[in-house]
């Protein structure tokens, strides 16, 4: 699970030709030797480590500590069945010790400014729904980093988001809420693969003082179809070509969110 | 910077009536102890461990592995006071020693994709804006982690939304990309406040199977009166009156990021 060279963990994402920073203190390893897991072995994780997990969770920043997020966790195996059913029946979803489904929630708010006389109606600004989304990702992500210190693996589900409508009537979402993500945990399983998927150069994402449009993917493409060949899938598919293929024509299933949202009283206006 | 101690992280947290779960390795308590720090000790953060940090941000999960978010950081100290004037002239702004403006950015992918003759119509639904305000959010919290991890403390800025249009043009932005928040980082200084904020109940925000419409505030709105009393600050008023009022009313400056949003080519359908 975790990292134990800067270094190596550096040359993994971004290739063996990219310098490593100097000075780097190698306990940094672990934040960089994240994946996602999707094997788990037999080994279950206690409520209480759970209840731990979630305080971490909470402990993260929050805008104008309003919270906007809940988590509802479905261990029971026929909902499990079906939310995993929801979610493209992907396998880890089955068989993940535990499963998370990440809320936007703007309702409790909307609720305790209710009951001292406010009336919420700034909640269906796009504003407060980026807010939602904020909380519940940084939410979501230091659960993750802390489980990883205690060598539990994670895998993030964006398919939760494949049948909005579906996932508010299983779970029993209010208004104003949505399942934005869902989030497998358990320990790896000794069959789980350890790779570590190689990353945009850092030339390309983080700018300095200004953004620079001509920057480009260096040599992204070409690191990625190594990557996928040496996971046989994709051969001579690059990442702009599959990333393409992402970005056009049909949304499918989630074409009804920005419906689904304005249904539950989000129209981001 | 850090807890040493699960019990005493958790009350923090949750009340000192809170029962504590057992079982919980305390190295967890680090994660539960995270506070925004707006005071920052004259000591600067190497570029290289600046460059660790954002290896570990590019290192959170991704959705597809698009990553569909940006950061810009500003050291410039015309540029700096510049942009601590549109959050609202926080001087946590003018003083650390790093800010980070965390991007949604939609347009690397986009023109990732033309580039191999693909039109990426679909990324004007709601779905990818969700999307890369959830990759740019787990991005950020995993390295404001790795910093803490260093004793490095942080300050995200909601504020960066309340002048869209001009952060956009001081940073640079292209089409298709808006700063989402804003990061502050730096060692504490001594004079920093150590209080944790008090969070909601679990129950209050974790859901076993189902959502509960029920289940209510608990003790909060009682635990963050006497939060704000010790800090000095909003004698009497609870969170549901604070939160009230931030949730009612007028929007101000933000309500103008639904429609950047839609000059921009996100149109969130």
């Amino acid at each position: 699970m975790f990292g134990e060279n800067f270094g190596e963990a550096w040359r993994l994402r971004y290739g063996s030709e990219s310098p490593v920073p100097g000075g780097v203190p190698d306990q940094l390893a672990r934040f960089l030797t994240h994946r996602s897991v999707r094997a788990y072995a037999d080994r279950e994780i206690s409520r209480d480590i759970v209840a731990g997990l979630v305080a971490a969770a909470q402990s993260a920043a929050t805008s104008s500590n309003l919270q906007m997020w809940s988590v509802v966790s479905v261990q029971d195996s026929d909902r499990r069945n079906e939310i995993a059913r929801l979610c493209a029946d992907q396998k880890q979803i089955h068989e993940a010790p535990w499963f998370f489904a990440f809320c936007v929630d703007l309702e409790r708010v909307a609720r305790a400014s209710e009951a001292v006389g406010e009336n919420p109606t700034a909640l269906d600004a796009a504003e407060f729904y980026t807010m939602g989304v904020v909380d519940a990702a940084l939410a979501a992500e230091r659960m993750v980093c802390a489980a990883e210190s205690l060598g539990i693996a994670s895998c993030y589900i964006g398919a939760l988001r494949n049948d909005v409508y579906a996932v508010k009537k299983l779970l029993g979402l209010p208004k104003r809420a949505i399942g934005v993500f869902g989030l497998c945990l358990g320990y790896p399983a000794e069959s789980a693969g350890a790779e570590i998927k190689p990353r945009l150069s850092q030339e390309s994402v983080w700018f300095e003082e200004v953004y620079d449009e001509e920057r480009g993917l260096g040599d992204y493409d070409e690191r990625m179809v190594e990557f996928y060949e040496s996971q046989g899938m994709n051969p001579g598919v690059n990442w702009s070509q599959r990333s393409g293929r992402r970005v056009s024509g049909e949304l499918g299933s989630r074409e009804a969110i920005r419906r689904f949202l304005a249904e539950q009283g989000l129209d981001l206006r």
